[in-house]
C-alpha cells in the first residue's frame, strides 16, 4: 500500500526518523543506570510501546487509569500511572488492575490515599503509589516539606509506597541553557533527597521518576534518579523540535486540496478535528513558502507564497508537520508507519 | 443511573435546556416556507439527529462523506454534505452512498467536478451536487460571477445540479446588529439570485441553502431561502451564547477534582483531550468566581476567589460549560443525557 492510496486525513509516522528517535534515546540510557519509563500518553499505540521496550525501555508511564488498562490488556506487566485519581471509580479500578500487573499511581494528598485505601480493602489487593512532589511547576504534587509526612500517611493506610516523582512540565519548553539545567538539576535534588528520607523511615523506594524530552539529558545524569518519564521523544512535533535537537520529526497528517482561490490560497480537509491548535499552527511539508493561517473544524486554510511559483490544485495531497503530537494523536484511531512513500505498519491508536 | 456514577471526564447533554433548544428552532421553521436541514458535524449523534428529523428538519447537512455514511447507516434518507472533496477515493466513496439515499455534495472547482464524474461512471450512479458560493467567509466557494459557469460544466460532465449554498461562517460569530444582518441579507441575495440564473438555464433547482445558528433567523426570512443549515443551536456552547440569545447552553463536561493546593486552586481530571480549548477555555458551573485558567493535555487548571469561600476537595464532581461543541464532542464517544441528576438517554457520538 502506498501514501497516495490512504484516506485524508491520516496520520503518518515517518519510521527512519521513528527509528532514529527510538535508537537515539535508548542509546543514551543503555550507557547509564536511570532507565527509562516512556510515557504512553504521547501516542497511545502499543505496537510502538512494545518497541520501546523492545530497545530497553523499563516498563512504560502513562496519564489515566484507562491508559493502564489498555496496557495491561497488551501484556505490558511494569506501568506508572504517573497522575493522580481520586473518588471511588477510578481507585476501584485501580485496585482491580493491581492483580494483574505492578501499576504504581502518583498520590499528592491525604484525599486521594483514602479513596485508595478503601479500594484496596475492598479488592483485597495492594496498591502501590509514588509520591509525587512539586518541583516548580505548581500543577499536581506536594510541597517538598510535606513528602515524609504524606507517604507516612499512606504507609498507615495500608498502601504501598514505592518511590518519589515529580515533573518539571514547565522546563520542558524551555530551550536548554546552563541556567535552565541548573533548575532541572535543583528538582532532582528534591526528588533524590525525598527519596533518602524515605528510605530513612523504613520505606521499601526503588523508583525516583522525573522528567521529559526536554530535560532526560539532565535528570538522567543526576545521582538518585533511576527512571525518566519522557514521551515525545519517540514522534516528536514542531513544539519541541526547535528546542530539543537530538530528535526529528516524525509526525505529519497527509491532506487532500479541496478547494484553491487564484493561485496563492487553498484548502485542505485537515482541521482541528483531525490535528491539534491548541499550541499552535502545523507547517506544511515540501511546500516551501505556504504557511496554515487557520484551522478550522474541517478546514486547513493555506497561503501560497507567490515567489515560490507553487501551485495547489484539488485532489493534490500534502503534509503537514504536527505542532503538538500529545493532542492530534488522541483525535485518531491509528497511524499509518511509512517508509520510501510505502506503508510497512500500522500503529493501532488505542483510547 | 445518576450523574455521580458516571466515570469523569464525561460529557452531559442537559435534557432540559436540548430540548428547549430544539423546539424553539423547530417553532421559528414551523411558520415559514424555509426549513431546517440541521449540521450533523456539531453533535455527530445519530440519536440527536432523529430527534430533529421528528420536530420538523427536512434531512441533515455534514461536514463529510464519512459522515454521510454515518447519517445513511441509521436511516437517514436526505443528507447534504456541504463541504467539498477531490482525488479518487471520496467520489467513490460519494458515488456508492448514492445508490443508497439521495446525497447531494457541494463543489465549487472543475477538478472536483471531472472527480466526481469519474466516480459516478464508474458505479453507474447519479451524484447529485450544490454550487458552492463564496458569499464572503473566503474559504471555499466560487465567486458569484463563476457560478453559471460551473454549473454548466458541471452539467455537461453529466452530474445532478440541484441547487447552490453559500456558508457565511464569518458572520456566525458576530453579534446581531442591522449592519450585520443586512449583509447577512446580501448573501443570501446572492444565493437567491444564482438559484434563479441556474433555474434560466434550464437546471433543476430545488435547494438554495445557507445560514447557521447566528444567521437562520436572518436567512430564514429571505425570499428564495429554501433550507438553512445551523447546527450549534442544539447544544450551544459559550462561544455561541454571549451573541445568540434564543438558545440556551446544554453541554458540559463532568469532572473529577485530582489535586487541590491551598484553598484557592485545584486541578481537575479534564484536559484538552477530553475538552477543546481551540476556541477558548470553558466555565465552570455552580462555581462563582472560579475559573478555569489553563488546559494541558489532561488537566484543566482552576483558581477560585478566595471572597466566595469556596473549596475544592479531591474526588468532588464539578461541571464545565463547554466553550467549544464541535471540537468538544468530536472527543468523545458518547454523551449523556440528563435531567435532576440523572441519566435518561445515552447519545452514541459516531465517528
Amino acid at each position: 500500500m502506498k501514501i497516495h492510496d490512504i484516506s485524508t486525513p491520516a496520520l503518518l509516522v515517518h519510521l527512519n526518523e521513528m527509528e532514529w528517535n527510538l535508537h537515539t534515546m535508548a542509546s543514551f540510557f543503555a550507557a547509564r543506570a536511570c532507565r527509562l519509563r516512556p510515557h504512553f500518553k504521547n501516542h497511545k499505540a502499543p505496537l510502538l510501546a512494545w518497541k520501546q521496550i523492545r530497545v530497553g525501555a523499563l516498563g512504560m508511564t502513562c496519564a489515566t487509569v484507562r491508559e493502564a488498562e489498555i496496557l495491561v490488556q497488551h501484556g505490558f506487566e511494569d506501568i506508572l500511572i504517573a497522575n493522580e485519581i481520586a473518588g471511588e471509580e477510578k481507585p476501584r479500578q485501580l485496585a482491580e488492575l493491581s492483580r494483574m500487573a505492578s501499576v504504581k499511581i502518583a498520590v499528592d494528598n491525604s484525599a486521594s490515599i483514602r479513596d485508595l485505601a478503601a479500594a484496596q480493602r475492598n479488592a483485597g489487593t495492594q496498591i502501590q503509589i509514588l509520591v509525587d512532589v512539586n518541583i516548580g511547576m505548581n500543577r499536581c504534587g506536594v510541597q517538598p516539606d510535606a513528602i515524609a509526612e504524606l507517604a507516612r500517611y499512606a504507609h498507615e493506610q495500608g498502601l504501598a509506597v514505592r518511590g518519589v516523582m515529580g515533573y518539571d512540565g514547565h522546563l520542558q519548553v524551555q530551550s536548554p541553557s546552563p541556567e535552565r539545567d541548573e533548575i532541572v538539576r535543583q528538582g532532582s535534588a528534591v526528588l533524590s533527597q525525598a527519596a533518602r528520607t524515605l528510605k530513612g523511615m523504613g520505606l521499601d523506594i526503588g523508583i525516583v521518576s522525573t522528567g521529559g524530552t526536554g530535560t532526560y539529558a539532565v535528570s538522567g545524569d543526576y545521582d538518585g534518579i533511576t527512571e525518566i518519564q519522557a514521551g515525545s521523544y519517540l514522534l516528536m512535533d514542531t513544539s519541541y523540535t526547535a528546542r530539543h535537537a537530538p530528535f526529528r520529526r516524525a509526525l505529519t497528517i497527509l491532506s487532500t486540496v479541496i478547494s484553491t482561490r487564484g493561485s496563492a490560497f487553498g484548502v485542505l480537509d485537515c482541521g482541528i478535528k483531525a490535528i491539534s491548535g491548541e499550541r499552535g499552527l502545523p507547517v506544511l511539508r515540501d511546500l516551501p513558502g505556504a504557511q496554515v493561517t487557520a484551522l478550522h473544524a474541517e478546514h486547513a486554510l493555506v497561503e501560497l507564497d507567490p515567489r515560490q511559483h507553487l501551485k495547489l490544485s484539488p485532489g493534490q495531497k500534502v503534509e503537514l508537520w504536527v505542532h503538538y503530537s500529545d493532542g492530534t494523536v488522541n483525535l485518531h484511531n491509528c497511524m499509518y508507519g511509512v517508509r520510501n512513500e510505502s506503508i510497512e505498519e500500522v500503529f493501532r491508536v488505542e483510547h
